[in-house]
């Protein structure tokens, strides 16, 4: 943000160009608009295609642009602040629980997700697939993982899948007494399950975030949600106000 | 992960190589070791180089590999977990902080920022320098900005800048109560003298806490922190201890 007194270092050449197309976006550009091709562009602003790719990957890491399928290179809205706050000490789909359950699973998790909730090979985990929507658009999926014995009372008679197995696991979830809830979050690169959900390509950047949840002494449930990294900024703690936005050359909106 | 029963989706020539580079990493590489260089890679599996470059990139996004300054691809070692928790409502620089004061300057603040500390052109922002080291690596860096209005008694005649002004900024700002903090995580990239205190090149993917410091009824400093994204795992709420990975191969540490 050129605050600092630090010694100048040298700066790569996309660098200087994603300044240069920065202020382009901010002057010349509105939001939803998309950008010139590629060809056009690096033409434009005199460099090879490599480096203005460079630069334009570096602006969607920012949040400044999105890359859309079938679509092209759009200017980005301003990041959804989308709460993940420690301030909600309830289950997943308690009331005023923003997630939608979409599926319910009951096939083996992962190796990690299993020794994280310490089951055994033999126990039954089930797996709740929940979707978030803000604002009218998909901002993370995610994969909530439930033992058997957290949900011990689960009545086998009702659907064995679907939207409403999930909602009955997790009305059975609420029965146990939470303890406490343990969140992490990191970045990661979107599964091609995920990435259509949200509506992005496999590979994308998303914010993973893992949350698990404390019964009894011990893990009853894990949850692992990806989130937009180009939409979506987390916020957490008191409230979810926080509106600065990480350049120089952006107000907060 | 697997577990879900979508349809599958065609999934991009890269995403494969991906799946397959990262159980080789698994059953031949051991954490620190540095990969093969991209030609014989490429050649090993049979791919062209901007397919292979498109995996590294994945694996390098999920944290399973480092590009290094000056040495090249290395595995890298588990996620460290680093508390931006929540519940340590005190001032930066209270007892028991983990950062560091680095450097104290008082230029004028980007736009974006003396629009949240709703400061006026005319008023000095000191800005704080902090990084913060876990493991004996650097995990972060940070820019504190300390609207002069919130520290009042702040001596005119103490050193300038460096790290003995730091201090007394976040001495003074001890004085103020602190009502609340809210913050926010977003994907950013790494600015150039950011990158180099974090030992990374510069627009490598980070991580950028946001927090408001409440007082007196307003934002009495704003902290904007970048965090590596390849070696942080960012844990919030009661406590740190969410050890789960990504990915399905990964066991948890």
């Amino acid at each position: 943000m050129g605050t600092t007194q630090l010694e100048s270092v040298p700066e790569p050449k996309y660098w200087h160009l994603k300044t240069v197309l920065s202020e382009a976006l901010d002057s010349e550009f509105s939001v939803g608009e998309i950008l010139p091709n590629e060809r056009d562009l690096a033409a434009r602003f005199g460099v090879a295609r490599a480096t203005l790719r460079q630069a334009l990957e570096q602006l969607e890491l920012e949040g400044r642009l999105q890359r859309r399928r079938g679509v092209g290179t759009t200017v980005a809205p301003p990041r959804v602040g989308v709460a993940v706050g420690t301030e909600q000490q309830a289950w997943p789909g308690a009331s005023g629980d923003v997630w939608q359950a979409v599926d319910c699973t009951s096939a083996a998790p992962p190796a990690a997700v299993a020794a994280a909730l310490e089951t055994g090979p033999e126990e039954t985990v089930y797996t709740v697939r929940r979707s978030r929507v803000s604002h009218g658009q998909p901002v993370a999926a995610e994969l909530l993982y439930v033992p058997a014995s957290s949900v011990p009372d689960l009545s086998a008679i009702d659907a064995p899948s679907g939207p409403a197995r999930a909602r009955a696991v997790l009305r059975e979830l609420q029965r146990l007494e939470l303890e406490g809830r343990e969140s992490a979050v990191e970045l990661g690169s979107a599964r091609a399950d995920d990435a259509r959900e949200l509506d992005r390509l496999p590979g994308a950047p998303v914010l993973v975030v893992t949350t698990r949840f404390l019964a009894g002494g011990r893990t009853a449930a894990l949850s692992v949600a990806t989130y937009r990294a180009d939409t979506c900024r987390l916020t957490f703690g008191d409230s979810g106000g926080v509106e600065i936005h990480q350049g120089p050359e952006r107000q907060a909106s």
